[in-house]
């Protein structure tokens, strides 16, 4: 692998790379094409042998940006789509632009024309979108012998033999799945279905969500899930190698969707600077404005705040500590719906779970905030004034009010994007912990008016 | 599925449970069984005929608490430890305690001992401590037609048979690993080794991360991965399977991780109030300690504090700016790290990026924070005194240099925590948050007393 950077940095030339890289892993062959330019990484494509080709080509890896598409010359492109697997081919077709797109369609035979047409019409993330129609289908009628004979036929041109699915004879539904290693240890003259286990077939719509799929075939130990219309036809298989790159995917969307930007949809160091402010600018604003709130809120309290400034001196740490209480609900349920561990009907026993956590966790910081005012008071490093023990008493207070407010709403939050249709993943730390500032100035000052009416204010 | 579900809210008695769930899919009993008290629970796998309780413990999926693995006697336990795939037999064992561990493992016949002792001498999250051993090998010496016959023999005891693991006859070390898929394509009489593709086979060593191994699962998409010892002897196999479940646990960590917390090693709904408590006060009470700096920081700017109050309306917005972007920019380098797009070595690039972004994000901020103060004092809303250009100024000017800092320390971190030999995925936003605070404070009043030297300060 330390041979496949060195060619990187050296920046040879399309023929040499070629000649280089041939002798590598197609895997490492794309990862090292990520990194050219994509001029370059299409004239390695046209130069390299057919057959090696479309195997680099069908790694999920390479990344088919449309650059690279376009810079591809339309005999190669046809050459190889005949050759790719159909997810891949949709993918690449993704990536292709009006008019070269109809061209090329046009001029593909009828039956892959079709099949791509079909892959197109699934929205992203669904199974319809990331199924292939590489799979090893039988009629029922087959003996086990039968069946073998033609996985060593078709073998070279299925994305998996390991899966068989074995359907009606006339109808042409899908009557069960059986694995290769049941086959091969089955009496060859007995029916194909002697070696299917007992239970029904596990099978998602083209329309389900790729997490989902994830989940089953992690849940069912499965190599492949088959992608069923109403009908019970089989439409393609998803793969597990297919869902290991969608949660990777989905986990780093994840992640920097908590972190409150738009998941960007390339490396971080391939991503134009545009496009980089764009994803980042967008939640930033968003989240700025409302947070103007504050300052509405501040100067709400105004009276308060300049009878009693020492007020504001704990204003940030009260603040940070109801978003972080937030942001703790808040990545625990995101997970936990996203698992299936809870379902929507469940938020009522997680209010009753975070009302308790949420008074605990904040008597214990507001323990901590008392005793470190009367700490500072005490040993002399700074004099709150006379009222000291009633602005200790106001800090603790309203510590207990934050977190628990915190770990309430962070908590919700998750639920109540579900409920109205969006991803609980869209919930990040930087919004609960917006949501949760607002009503966190109005509740230390609301226990502030409450505890030092009469004295300070 | 509904079914099972509706089961649970029953509660029959176990003898009953036990009759009902023996139809099930075993992927479906786990689930159910997690539903249960664990008392419950292991009198069911008492119950059921030992071979489907063998594949249900062997379910990744189910829960094998301290305290299901205590309530199961002994008896079944050996029967259970010589059907169970070894990897889980070792997450078995790690829930028993002494000196049922010891009795146990001195009644298990000396080989399962000696290979489980073996792989409970892995650490957590590392590939040995998630491999099987039950694998296919054969020496490269068999014919395809010998392995074949090999293969239907064991394939029943092996948790895949699908990639087959050639041996040097003599020293028994890995040569090549074979894809059944090639092997039932290959002529019968011809080596072993004629149906291996001609490229090195992708192995780990024990000690490799389990992160690290779904990387290679996922690039070369393979079925498995041999793990082998510095000698090249194979010690056991890493399934995709596996890996899948090591994927969606590591996911849930770093998502947990970055809501300020620890991981949570348990669902949601099923771990102690005590326990909780526990996960979420150390990060929440560590937080607010470091946090308590700005009580300071705000102590030192009291003069100024006390002079221009109309200051301390902007400090929420100003502080949650920081975090926000810090936040950003640390979940973008947290997962770049984790997918290998960015090496330790490229900090300085990534640092030449977010300085660039920074500004250009805190630039926008400013301007939208200079209309926002602009707009309420020329409408009315709002009074700021007659230096109110001036205060406009300073609030703009403090964004850009706090929105810079946040996005800069905030992907610096992860670079920080995994040069000093952290995960990187430990840095939080709630920890960015808290390490942006007080420099931002310390960054708003600088900028003030700068501006507003003379006039209101």
């Amino acid at each position: 692998m330390e041979n496949t950077l060195d060619l990187i940095e050296d920046n040879l030339d399309p023929a040499t790379l070629a000649a280089e890289l041939t002798h590598e892993h197609v895997a490492d062959i794309a990862e090292a094409l990520n990194e050219q330019e994509p001029e370059t990484a299409s004239e390695v494509i046209a130069l390299l042998p057919l057959e090696q080709a479309v195997d680099v080509m069908d790694q999920p890896e390479l990344d088919l940006s449309a650059e690279f598409v376009a810079a591809l010359p339309a005999e190669r492109v046809l050459a190889l789509l005949s050759g790719m697997s159909a997810d891949r081919a949709a993918t690449l077709f993704r990536e292709l632009e009006e008019p070269a797109r109809s061209n090329l369609l046009a001029r593909l035979d009828p039956e892959t024309a079709a099949s791509l047409k079909k892959l197109l019409s699934y929205p992203s993330h669904s199974a319809g979108s990331i199924m292939t129609t590489e799979f090893v289908s039988v009629p029922s009628t087959w003996s086990v012998e039968h069946t073998l004979r033609h996985i060593r036929q078709v073998e070279r041109t299925r994305e998996t033999v390991y899966a068989i699915y074995v359907l009606d004879p006339e109808k042409r539904t899908l009557v069960q799945a059986v694995g290769l290693r049941r086959l091969i240890s089955a009496d060859l003259h007995a029916p194909v279905l002697s070696a299917a286990r007992g239970s029904r077939p596990v099978t998602v719509s083209p329309f389900t969500d790729r997490e989902e799929v994830a989940r089953l075939i992690s849940k069912y130990n499965l190599l492949a899930v088959p992608v069923v219309d109403e009908m019970g036809y089989v439409l393609g298989i998803v793969t597990f190698d297919d869902v290991i790159d969608a949660i990777l995917e989905e986990s780093t969307e994840d992640v920097q969707k908590f972190g409150g930007m738009e998941a960007l949809d390339e490396p971080y160091m391939e991503i134009g600077f545009g496009k980089m402010i764009k994803k980042r600018a967008g939640w930033l604003c968003a989240l700025f404005v409302s947070e103007m709130l504050t300052a509405s809120a501040m100067q709400h309290f105004e009276t308060e705040l300049e009878k009693a400034i020492v007020l504001t001196l704990f204003i940030p740490l009260i603040m940070s500590s109801g978003g972080n209480s937030g942001s703790q609900a808040t990545s625990l349920l995101i997970r936990a719906l996203a698992l299936r561990e809870i379902r929507l009907g469940d938020w009522w026993r997680v209010a009753l779970r975070e009302l308790p956590t949420g008074l605990t966790l904040g008597a214990i910081l507001g323990v901590v905030g008392v005793l470190r005012i009367t700490a500072w008071q005490l040993l002399g490093f700074y004099d709150y004034g006379v009222h000291w023990p009633l602005i200790a008493a106001t800090v603790g207070a309203a510590l207990v009010g934050i977190v628990t407010f915190g770990s309430l709403s962070g908590s919700m939050l998750p639920f109540l994007l579900q409920r109205i249709g969006f991803d609980p993943a869209s919930a990040s730390a930087p919004f609960v912990a917006t949501l949760v500032d607002v009503t966190g100035l109005v509740i230390y000052f609301s226990v502030a008016i409450l505890i030092l009416q009469g004295t300070l204010l």
